[in-house]
């Protein structure tokens, strides 16, 4: 797949998040004005409802695109993505006649707020990093025991806390919660000391399923409007505590941060790579009908406050051992309807090298092995007023599918959460 | 506190579970109609929309009751609940002038249509109740670790699937899943041979918390709407295989039943009871400051097709260890927020004895010890075609305040899951 010109100049440009190949959906406003549906190609947003006023954009069904979200959208299904994308691309393609009128409804992406772009309606992080799972077993419960025996066999997932997702740049508050130390008499009630980042990507549910009917692996894959960065903070310490029987909930339920652009799984196309070879053969049900992991080379970045950014992790989400579809197919299983708006977190997304881990936990071994970042500072966890950062793309001849930054720094604790 | 009498005569029979004192709030629709705000007074509905355009129910703010989910009431908070219940008991009360302006949108329970009272937001489920833990402690670890460490110092709760909220009277159909016995080389995917109830009390949340901000208990009950019965249907076979290490998920994806009237925190009022004497002090962001709990006579009614029901379990919403207002103030401690709508279960509510298990799982111990139906029949969990029932009621001076059935009838699995 090579790029697709625009007349958009800055689209074409190798090292930018969006060529016209890309095409993500986000949701923007310019200064002063109401947030509005957006695409980002190179260094503008398309104003979409005014092309749609405009009658430059016409779906059939009726105008769509005068939302705050993306969710009648993404509830209108496949074929109306398809003629969405179709429409936006002979639009902004270099030689559309369209380029006189479209470009009014061009701002620079420097200048407009971005917002969620999508309403999520329920939030399931899974657990189906093969890397990650082997390195938190092994710290957790030792290298003989570090896979649950289930692991092999079932894309492992929680529900979260669907309240508790917010955009790129919304900063992140320490969060409280019971504490207690192997050696501690006691709880307290403290601020966490072990707070943490999980590199994961985040599948958004389209097309909504119906109670009792569990989905194929390839229908789930149909359903899935795209796909963001996702950062699914974690108190350690709280989750220590808490997680034995029923498994985490509030060292998960102070913020996850998804990337502002929804990366379509049209863009995505050409990158799609199966998952590793079964170390146990799955079950039909969940078994790949083809290739539906992406080859997204994935980075996290630290900064502390005033100081350089150290790039801690490196890896691709090509290390899942299940796919977003598998694991969507195994969500319905039960009958479970799911709902347009559904997000479902990868998992953390680690890769063989102690270079690739994708949480603090795993590349501090557990605060043993703290990092050294560029300045000089050291960290096993984050650090107030750090600011941390997932990146990723895919890449093309000449181009790349970017998906913009997964962004948000720790504020402090507050001194007393039950101040009024 | 005593009745306090309606022109409704119905209303003040002692064994009806809607007398005026009582005043739930559910949606409903008459034969051909469209779901619509209802508030049950003895054998009739009071249809609240019809009577706030016809001028008899006046709400600070505008009209609120022409909607099909009571959310925007929710939202509205305590200062408008009162007024709203306020003006009710004016217009039902014995002698009240305005009967004959009322009596018109009165429609006879027996022939509407229930609906989902609610929008459910996100749903949680709790694993609250003492004698609940230590009997499937006991079961799965032991009597010497019935309770995991943490059980004393934290309501244990996890996020469960909005989605899977369904009302009174849904069928359920028995769901697929990955199954594994201990003795099994690999798993299979079959359906749950090991379906359950647990019997649950649900509190809706009304008035939303803010992210960041944790709230006091006494802030928490503030913020409950009110109170339904709820059946966490569980599969105990598909959540043997693969709760490790993180918790339930399709074992309990296919459905929650709730009942379909919203009980308020007002109606239960003089029904309030402390939790139970601490085994180890909480710590002071999780103490009740008042009496949380309230003392509501729980039943579970199990009927064959075609055969007499038999009551297989008596307990009372007094056996929870913690409260709604504790499970709440948890929910937010890690700075989590909270949103209209949200239902918490709060974990199955058994009691010290046999008769008041509060799952099948308990009463049977495992499967060990089936019980005899009063027709001879003999279960250890569901069979196909059973209709399990809740019923609560919360008992005053000649007269009750009831929840309504909270039902439901299970149906065979589908034969094949996949067929199209």
């Amino acid at each position: 797949m090579t790029l697709i010109r625009s007349w958009v100049e800055s689209a074409n440009q190798p090292a930018g998040d969006f060529p016209l190949n890309n095409l993500p959906y986000g949701v923007f406003a310019p200064a002063g004005a109401a947030p509005r549906l957006g695409v980002a190609i190179g260094d503008y947003v398309l104003d979409v409802s005014a092309a749609e006023a405009d009658g430059l954009i016409v779906l059939t069904g009726g105008p769509l695109l005068d939302q705050p979200f993306w969710n009648p959208v993404m509830a209108a299904g496949p074929a109306l993505w398809d003629q969405l994308r179709k429409r936006l691309i002979a639009l902004l393609a270099e030689g559309s006649a369209f380029e006189a009128a479209v470009a009014p409804h061009l701002s620079p992406r420097a200048g407009v707020t971005l917002y969620l772009p999508f309403r999520v309606a329920e939030y399931t992080d899974f657990y189906a990093g093969y890397h990650h799972a082997v390195n938190v077993g092994t710290m957790f419960r030792g290298a003989e025991n570090a896979l649950p025996p289930n692991w092999l066999h079932i894309p492992i997932g929680y529900n979260g806390r669907a309240s508790s997702v917010v955009v790129s740049g919304t900063d992140v508050l320490r969060p409280w919660g019971q504490l207690k130390g192997p050696n501690d008499e006691a709880p307290r009630f403290a601020p966490s000391q072990r707070f943490d980042i999980e590199l994961e990507m985040g599948a958004i549910v389209g097309t909504p399923s119906v109670s009792g009917k569990p989905v194929t692996v390839a229908e789930a894959d149909e359903m899935i409007f795209g796909y963001v960065l996702l950062n699914d903070w974690s108190a350690r310490d709280i989750q220590a505590w808490e997680y034995q029987p029923l498994g985490p909930f509030q060292a998960k339920a102070t913020a996850t941060t998804i990337s502002p652009w929804i990366v379509t799984r049209a863009a995505l196309e050409p990158f799609r790579i199966p998952t590793p070879a079964r170390q146990k053969p799955l079950l039909p049900h969940l078994a790949e009908p083809k290739p539906m992991l992406y080859d997204i080379a994935l980075e996290v970045g630290l900064q502390p406050e005033g100081a350089e950014e150290t790039i801690i992790c490196r890896t691709n989400y090509a290390e899942m051992y299940y796919s977003a579809a598998q694991q969507l197919a195994h969500h319905t299983s039960s009958g479970c309807a799911m709902s347009t708006g559904d997000l479902l977190g990868s998992g953390t997304i680690s890769g063989p090298v102690k270079e690739s881990r994708g949480s603090l936990l795993e590349m501090s071994w557990g605060g043993k092995e703290p990092l050294t970042l560029a300045g000089g500072e050291s960290r096993s966890f984050i650090a107030d007023h750090d600011t941390l950062v997932l990146r990723g793309a895919a890449r093309g001849e000449g181009y790349r599918i970017g998906f913009g930054d997964c962004s948000g720094k720790v504020l402090p604790a507050l001194a007393d959460p039950y101040a009024r």
